[in-house]
């Protein structure tokens, strides 16, 4: 029997054993729906807070472990590393060559690899398979490699991985039959495309989409502010077109490890290609930004205050990259952060997502503690924040997400 | 009883007159939609094929003319005149400051004056109202003013007027409010704006969305195709995300009188504001290019071609701006079709739905004439076009709509 076939075999009969390195966000949750459809899983991490996070759920056929060597024992690998950029914007590989190694290290022949982490097209190809390949040749085994971008969003209640269209593309037709196989078992629609070229892409775009139209908005809100144009108005309005058109909304600027990387990964494979992507950069820069404008009004609102002692203070309410989330990686609140201590603000923050970072505590909004405040940002529009109390505390506010579209308060700065 | 009582109940018993400045696609749709209702309905027009299509109707309520002291007879008069722009890219507001003027000539008690023409934030306050006031000073006689964007998708058979959320907004609260009423007799739902300029900026908003997603796709396609992707595929895979994605799909630009005017509108009222809208400018740059990319593949076609006789010629399919419809207006067919011209290509063409262009003809697609022809270029996806022809006559041929993606020639060049 063909190396495919066995595996097959091993998909259909639920014996395939799973191996997720990296259980980050998208690990865990790639790992959660392996095991509970029935696969016994292996999560590979470094870090032992999220090894013990997944251990102690206890689940039957779930178990986190650091020993590498358990790679071994995996019938299929899907990799989950993160795919950042370094300080000058530039692809950052390095969690994905490493991992693709230690997978080498302990490659079985018939193993099937598949990429789940976003990155430039090309990648899978000429990046992940050589190292595999090479490992591969020493070992004298064989193995399938496949790209499958994840599609998860944190914080979306709606669509889990069971119900969200999952695209799929092989190195070769057996890789690509074999993962379609795999991932049809707990997912409902899979999207089989013709080339990883074409996966890897797919997702690139999606991240662009979106990249692209929040800068449009961002852009937009600042020409309709100088008219006294209120732009979530105009966005609610233009949201009843029944065709054509899909809501985007204002921020101080998109975080996370998604929509601002990937298009940098773009935008640096497409420099290597000669090609010009003025939208995707214009989008880039407004992006990057953003976060700076909320700032220099902030410091503005503070240069107009009387602060008591001279020592001004800032409070960022919300410091995740986005709603009811705990990650603050990416998040433009800590831009906005860097930006006021450089200038000499004190800066505190509230979020009962997050209770520390670098050693600050999130402050309770009492409003002993709010008095002392000269400005206060909402960065991010947690639902669980008490927005009365900070509108109640009668400080400048500048609100970058409209949550307090229902306040009417002279203290309020709508940007 | 006030005069606003006094027009709200003759709109509720239907004895309001509506008159409809312009009944080209805007107007026409608006006074069949007016006169189905029961409103008898004037259209005012100086194109004398338009007044005959119309009044070919017979329609009980419906007459179209061009004499203007009728202007006078109506009790409601809704502006959809073209909001073009001049050959440097500036808002042409001729159109509309003539037809508030001829208005304004016959303005009488009591009028309800609607522009539904598409301008930039801030035009029927300053320019409509104003030329408007002046004739009412004049002639002692008071007037509503509202704006609400047409929302007419021409070819789009689903969204008809009645079914399309309309967007209102008025000069003040009764103008506002006789707007809602009248268009609430034949608009299923109507959804009020706070300003004029919220209702101005979301139909800009919904145009400019249009735009910057078609120009990033066409830039997006560039890339791909340097590494040898096919965007469509990309495009579909994409499409599958059940969330946070809108499928926009690469051509020669996009054309038409909104998606490509009306963000040049946006950029000259920015430029005044001095609002910088790189995102928005980068679009329609792109936009503006795509038919010169089109037209410099050809001739690169052309060029590693051996014609006959040294004239080299070029047939262009499908001219309307977009499938199914007559329209040629800013269409990106007749900008490859100047832009080949001007390089010696002589230029033909074959569309269905128009059958002339300054003094050209629609070409039938006969085996004979396909054989003389060097380079064929689809620049418009009409369905009832027979592609089978043009494929089996083996000329290279430029897809740039993917009409020929289930076609397999060497001769098809998808860009």
């Amino acid at each position: 029997m063909g190396l495919a076939s066995k595996l097959s075999r091993k998909i259909l009969s639920f014996k395939a054993v799973v191996g997720i390195v990296g259980v980050g966000y998208v690990g865990e949750s790639l790992a959660l729906a392996t095991s509970n459809a029935g696969f016994k899983t292996n999560g590979f991490e470094i870090d032992k807070t999220k090894i013990e996070k997944i251990n102690k759920l206890k689940h039957k056929n779930l178990k986190a472990t650091d020993d590498k060597k358990l790679l071994a024992s995996c019938d299929i690998i899907c990799i989950c590393v993160p795919t950042p950029t370094y300080k000058d914007n530039t692809p950052n590989l390095e969690y994905l060559t490493i991992a693709a190694k230690e997978i080498g290290k302990y490659l079985q022949n018939g193993q099937l690899i598949v990429l789940e982490s976003s990155v430039a097209p090309g990648t899978t190809r000429n990046i992940v398979a050589p190292i595999l390949r090479e490992a591969a040749n020493e070992r004298k085994a064989d193995f399938f490699v496949a790209f499958s971008p994840e599609r998860i969003d944190p914080g979306n209640t709606k669509y889990g991985i069971s119900i969200t269209p999952k695209v799929v593309s092989g190195l070769d037709e057996e890789s690509k039959q074999l993962t379609i196989e795999f991932y049809s078992k707990f997912v409902k629609q899979i999207v089989p495309v013709s080339t990883l070229e074409i996966a890897e892409m797919t997702k690139v775009f999606e991240n662009v989409f979106r990249l692209v139209n929040i800068s449009l908005v961002n852009e937009l809100s600042d020409f309709a502010r100088s008219l006294g144009i209120n732009m979530w108005e105009v966005i609610d309005a233009a949201a009843t077109k029944p065709y054509g058109f899909l809501a985007h909304y204002p921020g101080p600027g998109a975080g996370g490890e998604c929509i601002p990387v990937l298009p940098y990964y773009l935008l640096d494979s497409a420099k290597k290609l000669k090609v010009d992507l003025p939208i995707v950069k214009k989008a880039s820069e407004t992006n990057h930004m953003q976060p700076h404008k909320v700032a220099s009004h902030a410091l503005r609102v503070l240069n107009g205050s009387n602060s008591k002692n001279g020592q001004r203070k800032a409070l960022i309410v919300g410091v995740a990259y986005k709603g009811e989330v705990n990650d603050i990686r990416g998040s433009a609140a800590l831009a906005i952060w860097e930006k006021l201590e450089k200038e000499g603000v004190s800066v505190y923050y509230h979020d009962p997502y997050v209770e520390h970072i670098n050693g600050f505590s999130s402050k309770q909004l009492h409003p002993e503690f709010l008095s002392e405040v000269d400005v206060i940002i909402i960065a991010t529009a947690h639902k669980n924040i008490s927005y009365d109390l900070l509108v109640n505390c009668q400080k400048p506010l500048i609100d970058t997400r409209n949550v307090l579209r229902e306040f009417a308060s002279p203290h309020i700065h709508r940007i």
